[in-house]
């Protein structure tokens, strides 16, 4: 290999996509980018909403994974702090300086429990969320072993069908576990109704949520009745927030993807049958892609395929515009239907991606723009940190 | 920020999910991992089936992006080269140490044909394809620049419906001009049936292929009526490979996923109708995965779900099991079907993924394994090289 070709000394390309300063149009692509107006203009929403209703607002780290938004989320937003769903997750926000961090997940893996307990030492405050009483034990025998505190929430599993306990008996039972044993705190309830945020019709989401918070409501109350108080009662996301704030019984609120929007959650309905990201959240987040084929004449080839983002949820859009779509994609490439050939090769065009959290996650920077300028590049922190 | 605290000093976790010498019982979940036994099989027996077949095999490096696996292919498979579909990719593999690295793709944006003209600086061959009269001049003017030489196919559409001419006159056309170009040198044909290689039976599979080779043989004879010769009649994947060698067109194979297998490939039937991944390729590449949570009799909950693989698809199956199953995912979580409660939490899963090449780029790592023991963690050197 010859050692005179310094290839860091590109500007752009290979490790990074952007450099602060240049113009957006000179953005290596695929790549993720920010309307940062946009971004902040979200986060202070729903930081304006939490705060007017009485809600703390504990902002969903797995959609973005990125240390630099959850900071913007407390400065702008008045966030408490962030989840997460993974200890390597929770590890990069903490070392990152969030001061605030809850796994809302199960943590069964006894050197996953091991790297958890070890995590207060940073300076920051530790939480976790327990469905099984013998994780009770473990979490307890490491916090001891290293001389720390988690705390603990008992997961409600209230129409997810994942994790989580079905009764209050079972999360009482657990409950009197952890707030008995030695290096844990009882904080509270985790109960976050995920398989209801993407039904469209607004009427439909809130009746799903209803059945949740009266189930939490019970729990809440069998606590309380053994001596149990709550300090957390979280859940709630962009689908749900306004049943939750407006519950009596939910004090924390864990939104994510209001604050980047997706074409998944853009779909859904708000109260006057308007779909969300028509007023109620802006598009934030795009996949910049190139058009760099075009030798059918109704058809368009872009670079941004399955290895620039997730199609679990459906397919991205093309934001701003009706005359092109993009149809369908294979590992490096979309086809886009041209059929008044108005696309030429290397213009760029900005893709709403189906799934915001799992298209964050391919991705290891954000370009974060604003009027046509490279203002920001932000490490995608925890991408990949899914253990 | 408490300093004193290590974490680097944890033997796993975090940044790393095994160590060379661990039992595989230890490892960090999820994570890719790779039977090294059954990986080197499925290496040796292509190389020796293009060996017996007088074909060059051009290893697809974007299914692993590995540079590591790319030597063994090298070194057990006789492999030439790699080919990959973008300039990240193609800077990673040369600066590994490659040779002789094919871009099977367009490069058009003005900064990637700078990086793609310096490469050769790096002591390898650098191969691209070209759709587009215009492309041939940038090239041509970069590698000039760089007092380089860049050697380019014509790529034909030959079915896959992407990038590509159609007709043998704009072979020729095309290949007159890198001809005659400065600083270029023509190559030969690119010209991969990607459309036909997931179709199940394989008549059907015959039968598209025999289109593409007559296809391809008119522009072979068309450029040799015009003086151009082709060094490289380049295509053929894991679904079609037979064909290509049998063409007496192709000369050089250009498979990808027969050395790690996957759901979706495993599923297409071989001439006597048996699935391939049930004698053909062996499954060499799983994503293993812990059990979490069983709060509910019948059902297994995961910690692999769509930030451990990509389920473009289909979903995962469980190797070597037939009493659980993968129904469904979410970010985080897969849900098992467990109707007998045979799983406990902790126990863990080998999954095959339904795709292997989008499922690698979500990783950072691989770990192979060996007689249950960690032989070796190899990083996915060019995971997110999509630019």
């Amino acid at each position: 290999m010859n050692a005179s070709v310094n290839f860091d000394k590109f500007d752009v390309g290979y490790d990074i996509p952007a450099k602060p300063g240049m113009d957006e149009a000179d953005i290596q692509t695929p790549c993720l980018i920010l309307d940062l107006d946009a971004l902040e203009r979200n986060i202070k929403k729903m930081g304006d909403y939490a705060k007017a209703h009485g809600m703390r607002h504990r902002v969903h780290g797995k959609m973005h994974k990125s240390v630099d938004v959850a900071k913007l989320q407390e400065k702008l937003g008045g966030s408490v702090g962030v989840c997460c769903q993974k200890v390597s997750e929770a590890e990069v926000f903490a070392r990152g300086g969030i001061k605030d961090v809850m796994v809302s997940n199960q943590v069964t893996d006894p050197a996953k429990i091991d790297r958890l307990a070890r995590m207060p030492k940073l300076g920051c405050r530790v939480l976790v969320c327990v469905d099984d009483p013998e994780n009770v034990a473990n979490l307890s025998a490491a916090a001891v072993r290293h001389g720390t505190q988690i705390e603990c929430l008992v997961e409600i599993d209230c129409g997810a069908g994942r994790c989580g306990v079905s009764t209050t008996q079972d999360v009482v039972h657990i409950a009197k576990l952890i707030d008995a044993a030695p290096g844990l705190k009882f904080a509270g309830i985790q109960a976050y109704q995920g398989a209801m945020q993407h039904m469209d019709i607004f009427a439909d989401r809130k009746a799903k949520l209803a059945l949740a918070i009266a189930q939490v409501a019970d729990a809440v109350q069998g606590l309380k009745s053994n001596g149990l108080d709550c300090d957390i009662v979280g859940g709630g996301g962009t689908g749900s927030y306004q049943f939750e704030s407006n519950s009596n019984v939910y004090n924390e609120l864990q939104c994510g993807s209001y604050a980047f929007m997706d074409a998944d959650y853009g779909r859904i309905l708000d109260e006057n049958g308007k779909r969300i990201d028509q007023g109620e959240w802006e598009n934030a987040l795009f996949i910049l892609t190139t058009v760099m084929s075009h030798s059918k004449a109704d058809k368009a080839i872009v670079d941004a395929g399955l290895k620039a983002q997730s199609v679990d949820s459906g397919l991205p859009t093309i934001f701003g515009r009706d005359d092109v779509k993009y149809l369908k994609c294979s590992d490096e490439h979309g086809v886009v239907s041209d059929p008044d050939g108005v696309l030429k090769v290397n213009d760029k065009l900005r893709l709403v991606p189906g799934h915001c959290d799992p298209t964050c996650n391919v991705h290891d920077w954000y370009v974060g723009v604003r009027g046509g300028k490279v203002e920001v590049v932000w490490p995608v922190s925890a991408r990949g940190k899914a253990f």
